[in-house]
Formats: structure tokens, C-alpha cells, sequence
């Protein structure tokens, strides 16, 4: 079972180092180190494990290390930046664990982007030498890019020419939306396996500027220097304490949150309860995320969730209104990973539940959303309902219904007048609508869900997250179910071997 | 080979009876005409030959009949409007086939909408029965959707929980960004078989009211009467002539525009001539888009396209001037048709090339642009390139270059500084250059190609549009590829038949 869970004193493949105001985050994958057997991660290429201690990198200094104002991401090995994903452990992978790594590694890689632009992290990818790939990838997903310039060294995306996959760790998106590479300029760039090195990758915007190996490191500091000086948020650091799941064959359960299983039904439930500690928002919505992994990649036969709330709405709309600013991003964040869980959430609204604030979230969140209609039954829209928690195009989840918010406490006619939820049942027949609607629900094609899911989670303007996962991803995942790349005589299964890849020619 | 190209006197599927200002169109279709064997066209589903009637009845609307400025499309069988596309057909065509097909469809769709925002020819839905899966698709396509209110004619979409994919055709997308039905009610509508009827589909927003049957057709011409009574453009009507090429194994030969085809190479060359007629414009754009089709459907092995023109530029810039309103909105569509195809375009300014104005925009539109360096060869910016052919978002194909439109004449140097071209080769490298980057191309592979363009093409704010081929499109595509949907046990290949499909379980 995979671990989400890390710590810098445990890294295998990372080496955080700590020069306030700046970090050095350094890449040294240990190769025989990957997360399964089977494979070396050669040349500092990445699997799970490895982005894994990337992710906790990231939050940890967020959260640990408010200090740190600049982040360098630089390799640890001579002459190599990364280069990207292990491609044995793709053509080795199940398709479902290739869509779910991919879409783990563009989540963190959207961290170090949010911890830019809210936490006044800066982050900065310091190529010592070739960033291939999913390198490269990463470093486009810093806010300055530096290559050393030593004749050789080259940023490329040799997914296409190579692999015959797409750059889709956001490499497609990010060239043309964030970086505003010409179109034309990405079109080649994206099909030259050598990639491109030295002035013209200045010149076409595939990097900011070009250092020479002599003053790299001490050029590269001085910029992440010049970046930390600038204005940021000031903020007090937290300590993330581990959560250390109990885990069964039936449950997983953390201090707040618990993820009951129904193998056979296919259907789990993820319980959240309420609390009065000072850092309740902080650990829940942490438990909420590990959980939520977990259900990715352990839990991969569960069809559909059932979200469920206990406590009190007071606690709720209380804690809700001490949350720091870093407590807030996290919350939104793992709002916005449940968005992207290829699983069916149906949030039910029942007796003891505490759906408000930052927990009615969740439900809107939700696919659909049942409630009781019993004179206990409440919900509570609440301060944070408001745009502090936004979903992946800015704007508020209340906005994205047309709701107009405003505080208050809604029983369930109410909550279906302002368009709160998505059906009412009494008493008489709550367990019994409920039952028929999960399995129902649960009957359905797993594929279709997911596309269906993909589509109407994301109403209204698009951000360059959702094109990284509805545009790009979609079209990855098309690519890795076709004969062209992981067929018998695909061009990903036989990376490495001496047959030559067969290609069905037919354009689709 | 599949003909594109009709005329309303040799439709067997539609009736188009014209009653200025309002036209209807009514569906009615032959079951034992189907375009292929194999299969009957029950209870007005349509298949590809359904859908080349209706694109010719909207455009011709749009061309002869300006005096019609409303269109009315009902069903002409008894209590129903439209079963969708036929699923015979799908379950037994190639998957390239139903990509093209779904692709084609949402077209026609588009330009229905297109119709009704730019050419005061404004689309209304009658549902005289139940309008199911890509029929309410079709009533989706329109700004008005009535249903008959007779207890029992419903709007559904039953994709998701019959054949385990998607309503493709704009369907889940259109329901939240066109009609904005919330997210949560489009779940549960995306998964109900037998659909919405009655209060509940208007409360939903799924159609915007009911008449009953007593009083359909009349209560329905009185709707479109008082549309067709708003302000429109004020057009005369201009007659779309056959355009009837030569075809034969090497080339389609049309007046101005030539497809040759080097199957060997899997490389086409597409030749647009310019003319002086007073009518090239809409012709010649009329021919490219009879090319496109023809590249798509019957020539799925070519991989890349060379775009080429011959002639005039102050030709092509003087016929630009005089090109009319609705001659402009085709031309647009066209380009748009082009992003839209699955083969990669390279444009090859060479001596006697014209890429001028509007042929300018078949340059900007590919994927590359390689240009001769020699004191005959130039360019030319128009006033068409300004805004009046506007890609996918409604921006100019300049802008999403960030190019800014100045007209002028430009030689390679300044073609090359002016961003207007990827790249340059003089005399002695021009044919060696072009050769070897055809032939890499063409060496790629195909879905990795497909799924490269599908992205880098879509630069900047995306559109309803965009996110049905974008997100939408490429989800069912991925649908369409897995075993769940189109396996040896899958729910779309089971239909009718008595065996249950088998699902993998596990969500991806």
C-alpha cells in the first residue's frame, strides 16, 4: 500500500536545504529506490514515490517554512536537470495507475504554482543541465526557468517523437497558456527529440534566461534572492503533524475524517466530524486529502462515495472563522482534488450532520446532494462560502449554481428553494431513495461516469488548470488506451527494446 | 464514398417547407435508407446521411433564403421528435468512423447555432414527442426547445445509463453552459433512461416551455412568427451551386482548390487557386470545406496536409474586400473546420504562392508555416485579417499569435520578425528542408499527433465550442477507445442484444 505520507528526514530522492530566504529542493533520484520493483529510476527519472516527497516538499515549506520566499529546484546530479517520468514504469503501469499518477504529479506541479502566486513562495527550476520530458515539466511549472549554458545542455518534450504520448504533465498547456510560446514555435518544439538549447530556447520563450556553468549556482541564488525580496504575505509557521491512519480491510480512520469501505457494493462512505480544536480545519481537510488519495489508488473498484458530516454547525461556522490564510489554500485545494477523483460523490444531508461553512463545501462539491427533510436537518451557508474557498476557475462554488450567497441557516425546503441540493425526502422514504440512488449510481459504467463526471463538474470559464486536466488529460488518456502507444507493438511498450514500434496509421 | 454534397430536391430524411419568415424543417426519416448496409434508421435516429441533409438545409437557408429568419425543426412521425443518432450504427463502426461522425455532427449543430446568432436565421426546437439522446441534442443546438405537453413526450439523454458513454454531440456540455441547468440536476438528468418530462423538464431548464398537443403546430408558429419579427441582417440570396469535382485515385480536382494525394507518403498536397470571379470566394471556400470532409472520412491515412495557394495576391486581397457577410461567416467556418480536423497542416509559401487575406488564414491556421527566402515570394495581411474570420473564440488568428494586424506586404525577413511564419530556408535548402520535415511528420504517431494539434491549436480563452471538441469530444473519444463501452462485452457493442455487458469496475 502506497504511503502519501513523508517527511524530509525520510526523503530517498530529494535534499531540502534551507538558506532562508531560500531553499534548495535538489533532485537526486536514488535508482534503486522506486516505489515498486521493476524498474531503476535512472538519469533522475520519477515515479510515485518520488513525487510524493516533491508534494510534502512543497507543503511543508508552505506551511513549516513560512520564512522561505524563494524555492530552488535544481539537480543533484552532474549535467542532468530530470529526466521525467520513469518511462519503464509507465509501459509497466495499468492504464488506471498511469491516469491516476499523471494526474498526482499535475496536482503538485499546481501546488508549487499556488504556493507562487498565494503563499509568496517563489518558486525557480535551476536546469544545471537537460531538462527531458517531464523535466522539463517541472520546470515549467516554476515561475522562472534558468538553463546553464554549456553547448549541450537542452529543454525538450520528446513524449511525442519518443513515446508516441503526450507531454501531459501540463507540458502542452503551460508552452502555449502560460508561457505564450507561439503556437507554431510549440508544434516543433514538441516534436524535436533532442529538443532545443542556447539562445533559441530564450528566443522561442521555452526558458527566461541562459547562465554559464562557472557562476551557475551563485548567478541562480542572486535571482532567487532578488525574487524573495519581493512583497509576500508574512505569515507564522505551522507544524504538520502526521496523521498515521488507522487502516483495516474496512476502514481507513483518522482523528476527524473516516473512510468506511463496501467492497462488494462498491460504495464507501467519507465521514467528517466536526471539532473545537485550533487546528481542526487544518488536519480535517488534511485527512480529507490522504483519503482521498487513498481512494485513488487503493480503492480503485469503489464507484461512489457517500459524503457524510457529524458535529455541530456552530463548531463548523466557528472554527471556519479562525482559519488562517495558509489553512484556507489548503482547504481549497483539496476541494479542488476532490473535482478531480474520477468517483461519484453523492453528499448526504441526514440527522447529526454539520454541512456548513467550509463542510457545505463539500457538498456543493458533491455530485449531487440528498437531504432529510426533518425539523433537525439543517445546513448553513457561512463565511467562507464566499469565494475563500475557490474552485478551479476562481470563482466560488455558490457562484458556479448561480446562488447568490448569504449567511444563514437553511432547513430542507430552504436548502431546495436556494438551489442548496439536489433533492428532499422525508422519513419515510430517505433509506429507501437513498439506497436505490447509490446503487443505481453504482450499476452504471465506471468510463462513462468518469467522462461524464469530467464534464459537469467543470460549468463556466476555464483556467489553465482545467485545460491540464480536461483538455490535456483527456486527450492522454485516449492516447494511453490505444494499440498506438501501449499495444503489443505500441511505441511505449517497446521503449528500450530493439523491435521497432508498429503504428496503426489511420488519423482519428 | 460518401457525397457531401445534396440539394433539398434529393433529400430523402428531411421536408424543408418554406413559409417566409419561417421555414420547417422536418425530420423524417427513411429507415431503409441508411448510408451504409447494416442497419435501419428506426424511430427518426440518424446516421451520417441524416446529418449531410440538415448541414445542406441550414446552409442553403443561410444562402437562397434570407427571407427566412426563423426555422422551425420538428419531428414527422407521430409522438416523436428524434431518437439520436442510430446505435447500430455506432456499435458497429470503426472507432475512427464514429470519432469523424460525432465531429461532423457537432458541426452541424455549431453552424445552427451560428445561423441564429449571425445570420437572424433563428433555430427553434418543436419536440412533437420525446426528443431523445442526440435528438434533444439537436433541440440543444437550437435557442428555443418546446415540448408537447402529453404526459408522456420527455427530453433525455440516456447515453450514460443504455450504452455507457457520453451524450457527445454538445449534449453535457450545452445542458450547463448553454442552458445553464445546474450541475447537480444535469447528473441526475445525464443518467435518467427515460429522461424529463413535463413542469419538471421547464423548473430544470431543460426546454423552455410546454404546449399541448391541441395546439402545437400553431402555438409553435406563433413563437417563431414573433422571432423571425426581431431586428436581423438585411441579405439578398445567393445561390449554391454543385460543386461536383473530379475525383480519382490521385486527386479531387475542383475549380479553384485541388487535393493530390500521395498515399505512399501518406502526405496530401491541398492547392487553394485565387480567382477573379466575382463568386471565388464563397466557392473556393465551399471547395475546401468539400476537401476537408473528403481528407477526413475518406482519407484517414494521410497524415499531413501541405497547404499551398497559387496566383494573385492583389487577386485574393480585391476579391476579400467584396466578399459579403454570409460568404465571411463560411469562410470562418471552414478555418474552423480545418482546426477541427485530425491531420497535421503544414502551409508552404513558395514561388507563385498567394497568402493573402483570407489564404493568409490558412497559413495561421497550420500547424507550421515554412516560407521560401526569395525576392518573389511574399505575403500579405488583409483587411480580412483583422477580426472578420475569427478561430474558435472569437479572436483573430493574429491575435492568438499576438501579432498585430498591420496590412502589408511581407518578404520572408519580415515575415519571419513579424512572427507570421515558423520558419525560413533559402533556395539551396528549401526542398531538402520541406522534404525532411514532411516526412517526419508523417513518421509520428498518428493518436499522439491528434492529441498534440487538439491542444496546441486551442491557445487563450476557450468557448462553448472549444469545450465541446476539447473536453467533451475527447473524453467520448476515450470512451469510445475502452473495453467498458466497445470490448467484446461491452454495453454499446450488447445493444439489443440479450447478453448483460461486463464492466470492468474499476474508475480511472
Amino acid at each position: 500500500m502506497i504511503d502519501f505520507e513523508t517527511h524530509p528526514s525520510r526523503y530517498r530522492h530529494w535534499r531540502l536545504s534551507l538558506e532562508p530566504p531560500v531553499a534548495w529542493l535538489t533532485m537526486s533520484v536514488a535508482e534503486d529506490a522506486p516505489i515498486a520493483p521493476g524498474y531503476r529510476l535512472k538519469l533522475n527519472s520519477y515515479d510515485l514515490g518520488v513525487d510524493i516527497e516533491l508534494a510534502d516538499a512543497v507543503a511543508r515549506l508552505r506551511f513549516e517554512h513560512p520564512e522561505i520566499r524563494a524555492v530552488v529546484i535544481t539537480g543533484g546530479r552532474d549535467r542532468t536537470f530530470c529526466a521525467g517520468a520513469n518511462i519503464h514504469m509507465l509501459a509497466t503501469s495499468s492504464h488506471g495507475f498511469k491516469v491516476n499518477f499523471c494526474k498526482f504529479t499535475n496536482e503538485t506541479r499546481l501546488a508549487m504554482e499556488n504556493a507562487t502566486a498565494y503563499s509568496g513562495q517563489r518558486y525557480v527550476a535551476a536546469c544545471n543541465g537537460t531538462a527531458a520530458g517531464g523535466g522539463y515539466e517541472l520546470a515549467l511549472a516554476c515561475e522562472r526557468i534558468y538553463l546553464v549554458d554549456d553547448g549541450s545542455s537542452a529543454v525538450s518534450l520528446p513524449e511525442i517523437p519518443l513515446l508516441g504520448v503526450l507531454p501531459g504533465t501540463g507540458g502542452l498547456t503551460r508552452l502555449i497558456d502560460k508561457r505564450k510560446v507561439r503556437r507554431d514555435l510549440a508544434d516543433v518544439f514538441s516534436t524535436l527529440p533532442e529538443g532545443v538549447k542556447g539562445r533559441r530556447a530564450v528566443e522561442w520563450k521555452l526558458v527566461d534566461d541562459l547562465i554559464p556553468r562557472s557562476r551557475f549556482t551563485e548567478s541562480v541564488r542572486e535571482r532567487a534572492l532578488a525574487l524573495a525580496a519581493e512583497d509576500g504575505p508574512q505569515r507564522e509557521p505551522i507544524a504538520l503533524e502526521p496523521l498515521a491512519p488507522e487502516v483495516t480491510g474496512e476502514a481507513v480512520r483518522y482523528r476527524h475524517v473516516e473512510l468506511a469501505l463496501d467492497r462488494g457494493a462498491r460504495i464507501a462512505e467519507l465521514t467528517v466530524r466536526s471539532g473545537a480544536a485550533s487546528d481542526w480545519a487544518l488536519r480535517a481537510f488534511r485527512e480529507l486529502d490522504d483519503a482521498l488519495l487513498r481512494l485513488r489508488f487503493h480503492y480503485d473498484d469503489i464507484a461512489l462515495v457517500l459524503v457524510k458530516t457529524r458535529g455541530s454547525i456552530a463548531q463548523v461556522l466557528a472554527t471556519d472563522s479562525a482559519a488562517g490564510r495558509e489553512v484556507l489554500l489548503l482547504m481549497a485545494r483539496v476541494l479542488r482534488r476532490l473535482d478531480m477523483t474520477a468517483k461519484s460523490f453523492f453528499a448526504v444531508v441526514d440527522r447529526g450532520s454539520c454541512f456548513a461553512g467550509s463542510l457545505l463545501e463539500l457538498a456543493l462539491a458533491s455530485d449531487r446532494t440528498y437531504m432529510l427533510d426533518d425539523s433537525d436537518v439543517r445546513i448553513a451557508i457561512g463565511v467562507l462560502n464566499d469565494g475563500a474557498l475557490p474552485a478551479f476557475n476562481g470563482a466560488s462554488r455558490l457562484a458556479l449554481r448561480n446562488v447568490e450567497a448569504r449567511e444563514g441557516v437553511f432547513d430542507a425546503a430552504g436548502a431546495l428553494e436556494a438551489e442548496l441540493v439536489t433533492a428532499v425526502f422525508d422519513e419515510i422514504d430517505w433509506e429507501e431513495e437513498l439506497r436505490v440512488a447509490a446503487e443505481e449510481r453504482a450499476s452504471l459504467s465506471p468510463d462513462a461516469l468518469t467522462g461524464m463526471e469530467a464534464n459537469l463538474r467543470f460549468p463556466g470559464a476555464e483556467s489553465m488548470e482545467t485545460r491540464v486536466f480536461g483538455r490535456l488529460s483527456a486527450w492522454q488518456n485516449w492516447i494511453f488506451s490505444r494499440p498506438n502507444a501501449t499495444g503489443e507493438h505500441g511505441v511505449l511498450s517497446l521503449y528500450g527494446k530493439p523491435e521497432r514500434p508498429q503504428f496503426d496509421w489511420r488519423r482519428t
